[in-house]
């Protein structure tokens, strides 16, 4: 078990600082450890308190009785370091400082205290001024805010880490809400000892994750940023979005966590050398994630439209031109092959318009044909659950041609509740569902690129 | 009162073709208007049944007693030239035709009887190939889709006019789950009559109307729409999104309504000339028209930024500069001001930031000072509601800064169910809510330029 793996399956936690105050830090921590469904040995400690939510407390780390592999600290800054040292003597491997109040202040003799410690006794920390870990597989949680506030996404392939923790939760907050699952989140806050590089070196040996994502406002280290991301970009996607691009964001990123964001065309030039896919915003890295971490690597660029509305067919084609990609043409024999089984008004181009009376056979003759057509390479499915012929049947259509995993498939259907509950559905699936054609051709751009990359072909 | 407000006000109305069979497109249109709130009279009509939803059912259109003010056509296209011509002798002024199957078919020569008898009797003509109106105020809705299937946004201030009939229904499904809300909706299909020129002319004096928005793939007279527009576009804000740009979206146009698509350089030219603001997709439009609809027009183009979380500040920022707007710089007597009652550790540059343990009285100082610094054109509030500190009261707090009307505010908030509730709540207010902060900065940046269009400054 390498020494990273402790913070995220860990068999023995304690909490540091835990209060019976159910508004403080501590107490959230401890509270959503205990309740969730992570399965080792918990230690809750504070020296004023004997027991807190059913649990003995402890009154120091030291008088905790066998192995600790993860401590989660939760106190005034001034008093981690003497912690940290009792952690060190009891050999705990690894260390999340939740705390604020150090380098980002201007308490940097904290801050060097804190890594003179975790030199000396080689244990690994993330933090301090971070929310820490949310592993869904283990259930390990450090997030300080009540899971009826801020929700978290189940057991998916997409890792994501970040500087900001606010940014980061609020993020996990709506991905629970789309339904878009995750493997691991990491805020790293300060980054005394584990850094961004540290995080995508790890991840990008962590099975449960396919995709790695990243939001950072600067590295600590570049060189060794820009080695270890070259080596894992080319055999497993990293999606990265860089805050504090404009000289005026960058200002305020040094208002922020106090470091430089460096000069944006370097980022840009080192993301493209290393074959990190740049992200151009939030929400994009989740488009580009849930393509990258569910449909299998494409041939080629070129795309097979087929929609139930003309205009949405219309759109979906002029952004699949403007991301670089192709429109597909159908072999003949394929267009011939739907045309002895589909009505006569619809439309067997590209896009193949199955009209405002498609039902689900149509659809499922028209997938099927561009599946086995070598001259389609990727398949963009629009489908307005509203028209009345359309059963909700067809969200497991569409989910079984995705499983066989043999082309990229992309859903795009806008509207309301309706619409939104049935997309759920099909993420649960693994079918990347999109409201616009825009953001659903852009993600295909994203994986055509990333096909690119991996075969040397840029 | 002008013909053209039959189609939105009518006293009473005629369905032409209602069956008892509830999936039949003529049913579930009469079904709406009896069950909505439209309090005119009602006719349904059909030779074959007496009685339909409790109404006495009428053989023909001239069989109904008294005045027509609107009649809806759902009949086979073969039948609908010798209705219009009945419609016409009965002298009725507005007619929707709902049903398909004319020159976008190859069927020329219906579409041109209707277009000969239109014009003998006068009569004015949305459609064919339409699903027609929505009018959330007089609720005329002539949509075939079920309201429980394809929901309805509430009564606005933004009109929305799309050719294309199943995209533009499924944008108002969206807008209602959005609580987004409008003052009208046409899809105005083949546009044998009424176009979208007609259309934009009508709109520009529909005092229920303060923007207008518009989708579609190609214009039936160039001048005429230009020349309209050209006018238009300077009282009232027009924004429009054209589909079938590329070459190839082009062809896809011409499956769809065998119109051409025009070079879309040509429309972009004339777009920036005629001031039409141009969205680059369908959300967009919207993020712009709520903020046009509901913000007054700023003073000029410095923008601060007020957050409760550094990250989203710094993406703001960059998104604030990308957009073409600047970062305010508040005078020393509102920082001094500010400093007197915030905690030393909130951050008074730009962005605020006002940190992540932020409550509704610190907003409710950094937002007032904001309001009454002259060297602050525009607002761009950040607020992500999972911090533990603030409380749902921000959103009234926020509210009646926005009601002042004196200065544009727009609300990023990203996260959760908890979050959407909260931002819905504010949209009740006409406070225009973004999930991402460049969503918001381009549409501070639509309503700069229009500011600069209407001032003559372009």
């Amino acid at each position: 078990m390498g020494k990273l793996d402790y913070f995220f399956s860990p068999k023995s936690v304690a909490v540091i600082g835990v209060s019976r105050n159910p508004k403080k830090v501590g107490h959230v921590i401890f509270r959503n450890f205990s309740e969730g469904k992570f399965k080792g040995k918990l230690y809750p400690v504070n020296p004023k308190v004997d027991e807190i939510l059913g649990s003995k407390c402890y009154p120091s780390i030291s008088k905790v009785p066998g192995r600790v592999d993860l401590a989660v600290i939760s106190i005034p800054a001034e008093f981690v370091p003497g912690t940290l040292e009792e952690c060190g003597k009891k050999k705990i491997p690894a260390v999340i400082i939740i705390s604020g109040g150090f380098k980002e202040i201007g308490r940097n003799d904290l801050e060097d205290a804190v890594v003179r410690i975790l030199k000396k006794y080689k244990i690994r920390v993330i933090g301090p001024n971070c929310i820490g870990i949310y592993d869904p597989h283990s259930d390990v949680d450090t997030f300080f805010l009540p899971r009826y506030k801020l929700e978290r996404p189940g057991d998916g392939s997409i890792a994501f880490i970040s500087q900001s923790g606010a940014l980061g939760s609020v993020i996990l907050d709506w991905m629970a809400m789309k339904n878009y699952k995750i493997s691991k989140f990491i805020s790293y806050g300060n980054a005394s000892d584990v850094d961004e590089a540290d995080l995508i070196e790890y991840l990008a040996n962590d099975k449960r994750t396919k995709v790695i994502c990243a939001y950072f406002e600067g590295v600590k280290q570049g060189r060794k940023f820009y080695e270890i991301v070259s080596k894992v970009a080319n055999k497993k996607p990293v999606i990265a979005l860089k805050g504090g691009k404009t000289a005026e964001g960058n200002k305020a990123v040094s208002s922020h966590t106090g470091s430089m964001a460096g000069v944006s065309e370097i980022y840009s030039a080192a993301f493209e050398q290393s074959g990190v896919i740049e992200a151009d915003n939030l929400e994009e890295i989740f488009d580009f994630a849930r393509v990258l971490s569910t449909q299998p690597v494409p041939n080629g660029n070129r795309v097979q439209i087929i929609t139930d509305g003309g205009g949405f067919g219309v759109l979906a084609a002029d952004w699949i031109i403007n991301n670089g990609l192709k429109l597909a043409k159908m072999k003949k024999e394929s267009v011939d092959q739907m045309r002895k089984v589909l009505p006569s008004h619809v439309v067997l181009k590209n896009p193949i318009d199955l009209t405002g009376d498609a039902d689900v056979e149509r659809y499922r003759v028209a997938m099927d044909a561009a599946m086995k057509d070598d001259n389609v390479d990727m398949i963009a499915v629009i489908t307005l659950f509203q028209i009345p012929t359309l059963t909700a049947e067809i969200t497991d259509v569409i989910s079984s041609f995705v499983e066989q995993g043999k082309k990229p498939v992309v859903v795009i259907a806008a509207g309301g509740r309706f619409t939104e509950v049935l997309k759920k559905s099909m993420e649960d699936f693994g079918v990347p569902t999109f409201s616009y054609p825009e953001k659903a051709a852009k993600a295909l751009g994203a994986l055509y690129d990333y096909s690119l990359a991996i075969s040397g072909k840029t």
